[in-house]
């Protein structure tokens, strides 16, 4: 038995091999350049034993930041679209919100009064969207939000506007037995509901923003309750925070879109041995979207400035990827 | 290839399917009796798609309680040596440790005194020996610690004091496509360094007790730096809500062995669906300890009454397991 599991185990071990080498392209959105030579060069050496780049595959650890480099964040985070349309849900059972701003502005539709609240505005519309339920209740509104929810702009649901090309790196880092993170400023349980269908990513290994939750019995049953106060905000300085609390472990990869990802990949770059980081350059007004330096959202400035200099691979979407979204033919 | 692979996966497939099969006795360390049964029922029933327990392999969360569920608790946790070993060891660099309680009572030996100055003495030593250093450095502390430090009473080191059911245990739920995690009060970055070796659990699957940790550039270089302030204490109802925040999913198994462990008990069984709940009675005096209702580490009081009327399986170690450390013979 032994040796015919051996003997089973060896032929798909060199059918497998021999996939991975037949499929002489798993990163076909890529276009050939800098970005995708810089991607495999990289992939090669660190699964190379016979390197001095070689890691053991307990320690491949890529990290991925959400809104801008997995999915769309133009011309809004899809969390903050969520937020309006459950505070607009919510009305009725709020007649205080008629008189009570941002709550008044938003349900008039006057997104010139809710952007001008500013942060604190925006803070009183996500408490409460986000809080106030249990953490069943809050995936069940998200995956309800989800199934249906459209882009404002692009021909696609939400939870569809993700990037193909990242798709693919995501799948060909797993077949090089890379452990693949998603590390965000978004919230946390708002993206757990999509992340294993869209990206492979199971709700454990996401790590982004949170709110205070409790263990409370309401109804006889015991829950874990979302309250109104932020626990913790996984951005800039607090995305490598969130790495080591959360994984524990320093990541050999990291790839980001704004300035607010330069710490999450300067603490990558930082450890010993072989490293890459990314960023995503939104230059493809056709397919999708070109911002960067005065941006609203992924504002990305200093990192373009300083990518050169810190060995950073910019990723220009027009020239480097030649396919954009899955529903694209 | 795409047949050939087919058939060799079949092979494969086969093989496995008989080897765990012909593995007849997969928790041979544990006795047959209703708590070896109710577990092996329990994997059976949810593993097998027909039946109406069955659930599917992405929900499979299994949750394990560290100090006295995976691995010796007594006479103190493992944790708390380790801290007093470190003040002792940073003792030169502290003159002012010299007048100063519980700093000063701990370096004469004088116990009693530590002890007396309670739980706000304990958190200054926790904070001296946890603190004021960059994760990387901490971590390489705990591993230098953990490679020779031995058990007062056992005839082992604490890395090896480890219960041989419970390595069977979580061995075999992940060969039944289950994913281990600890849920533990014990300090997150203390488990790290050993829990992937100890139990194949690896880092990102450690949720535990922290402190606040900051992203600093010292000396030029991004690190994590570990703050004498207390970020989450994962125990009692804190275990539900470190089971929501960093795992996001709710489980379907845990096991514990006190009474801090009810609340993520009660909330994991009071998922929809087939749930277990397990705790380790500690009745053995000869091979282990004999330790309860009175206990200064691992009480277990009230579960032990509100066992039966909850379903909850009570492990009782003198008699379920026949086998309590790997090192024995």
């Amino acid at each position: 038995m032994t040796v015919m599991l051996r003997v089973a185990l060896g032929i798909v071990g060199l059918l497998f091999a021999q996939a991975v080498v037949a499929a002489d392209n798993p990163l076909s959105s890529w276009n050939d350049g800098p970005a995708k030579k810089a991607i495999l060069e990289f992939v090669a050496a660190v699964t190379d034993e016979n390197t001095k780049d070689y890691v053991p595959a307990e320690e491949r650890i890529a990290v991925f930041d959400n809104d801008g480099t997995l999915w769309v964040e133009y011309p809004m985070y899809t969390q903050v679209f969520f937020a309006l349309d459950r505070v607009k849900k919510l009305a009725p059972q709020h007649p205080e919100w008629k008189t009570k701003q941002p709550f008044k502005a938003l349900l008039e539709g006057d997104m010139k009064t809710v952007g001008a609240s500013g942060m604190k505005g925006l803070m009183e519309l996500i408490m409460a969207s986000h809080a106030g339920m249990s953490g069943d209740e809050f995936e069940q509104e998200v995956a309800k939000w989800l199934a249906t929810a459209r882009h404002p702009h692009l021909d696609c649901l939400y939870k569809e506007c993700l990037y193909q090309p990242q798709l693919e790196l995501l799948a060909y880092l797993r077949a090089n037995e890379f452990k693949t993170f998603i590390v965000s400023g978004g919230g946390i349980q708002f993206m757990r509901p999509m992340t294993l269908k869209a990206y492979g990513i199971p709700p454990w290994q996401v790590v982004g923003s949170s709110i205070v939750s409790e263990f409370k019995t309401r109804d006889g049953k015991p829950e874990v309750v979302r309250m109104p106060k932020i626990d913790f905000i996984d951005d800039k300085a607090g995305k490598p925070v969130g790495i080591y609390q959360h994984i524990g472990r320093r990541p050999i990869l990291a790839f980001g879109n704004a300035d607010a990802d330069m710490q999450m990949i300067q603490y990558t770059k930082a450890g010993k041995g072989r490293r890459l980081g990314l960023f995503v350059h939104h230059t493809d007004a056709d397919r999708e979207y070109a911002y960067d330096r005065d941006s609203h959202v992924g504002k990305l400035d200093k990192a373009l400035d300083q990518a050169d200099a810190n060995g950073w691979i910019v990723v220009d979407m027009k020239n480097d990827w030649n396919r954009v979204f899955p529903f694209e033919e």
